[in-house]
């Protein structure tokens, strides 16, 4: 049992990972690149503060409410195929074979390994419809808890990948001062940021930090010059 | 060959929408949420529509952007995983022997039969890979042009989300009055929306429609909330 258990383990940290990814990218970006903006069009911070703190709350609660969804939605998929594929296996027998059968044409097996491998596991049916979910749907039976934790997990890593960006407007009054501090201070965070995801999705770290601190520097120039050109017309 | 072109098309199609689901549900909820904070914080409409835009911006390229990188990582991996299976298949054969062996039996088959679908696999090295990429890493081989029609998909559904809450502060000075019309435009749209997502993911329509609309009210709410009470602090 013991390799099982340990990749479970992986698996789980890995989403957990992938949640904090999630969450904290668009956390880091999206508050700054709209406080950048409105930088550009409003020289008091107190306004860019109001307007960051809501886009951090609308923005938690639209994402993590968005993976709570998502995760949501994945588990109800799961149920309502897991009942059809017990109910082709009974009422539609000679189809589910037919496919499983395809399944190891597909594969590369011979006519002769084809059948005999369809007929061991046609024998038992829940194995059989285990196997069909995974294979010819390619659906994993989701964590009944992974919606909730996910959700959570999603909603406070944008909160605490928006509060950098945005804290240098809390204390210094003129917005084009605050917003020197936050380019550095956010661009920082983005590359460190951006070093460990790539660590994670096992991509070259260098070059996928450079990638992830160019896309939250180019949202915030465009988000700067487009606020600059309403705000002069 | 006809049934394998009807499933490719039916994919492509679903990752279109798909795109389009992830874009236009955040461009509904943020931008909305966003001014629908900043009206309970200020009167006048022309910061808010300065701020909105600023947030679709940066919005539509954060999330346009990081689909591009999703895509390019997803690529990226695959193809140096691509390169280690032929490794490993030519250098740990007996390793990847055992695995292939490991596939089988975990699905159910025999002994004997796990022995000879290993044989016949690994037989025909590049569809071994093939199966081992699918099977044991549950990696698809994703289309290179994925990454660049996805950027634009999800940037360009996220915009046009977007500008539905924003418009009514186009036109109407008084913030106030415009969030009344913003609120009831943006959630008929978010369960029109939610209408036909559910129908694609294929959930209960209604009750999704139903989720996706509460998701939306539920973040324009707390934006609200937390500016007014910044506001007056």
């Amino acid at each position: 049992m013991e390799p099982a258990i340990h990749k479970e383990e992986h698996l789980r940290s890995s989403q957990l990972l992938s949640d904090i990814v999630i969450g904290m990218s668009d956390g880091l970006t999206v508050p700054f690149a709209l406080a950048a903006g409105l930088s550009g069009a409003v020289s008091n911070s107190n306004i860019i503060v109001i307007a960051g703190i809501a886009e951090i709350a609308a923005g938690s609660i639209a994402m993590g409410l968005g993976g709570y969804l998502a995760g949501k939605t994945e588990q109800d998929h799961y149920t309502s195929e897991v009942k059809r594929e017990y109910y082709e296996v009974d009422h539609l027998r000679s189809r589910e074979i037919e496919e499983t059968k395809e399944f190891f044409a597909n594969i590369g097996l011979s006519e002769k390994l084809q059948e005999q491998a369809t007929e061991e596991i046609a024998n038992d049916k829940d194995r059989w419809v285990d196997f069909m979910m995974k294979y010819e749907l390619g659906l994993e039976k989701p964590d009944p808890k992974r919606a909730t934790k996910s959700a959570l997990n999603i909603g406070l890593s944008y909160i605490a990948g928006g509060i950098i960006p945005l804290s240098p407007y809390f204390f210094i009054n003129n917005s084009t001062d605050a917003l020197k501090i936050s380019v550095v201070a956010t661009l920082i965070c983005l590359f460190v940021f951006g070093y460990f995801k790539s660590k994670v999705t096992g991509v070259a770290a260098f070059s996928g930090a450079v990638r992830v601190t160019l896309i939250g520097a180019m949202a915030a120039a465009a988000a700067f010059g487009v606020a600059k050109f309403f705000e002069n017309h």
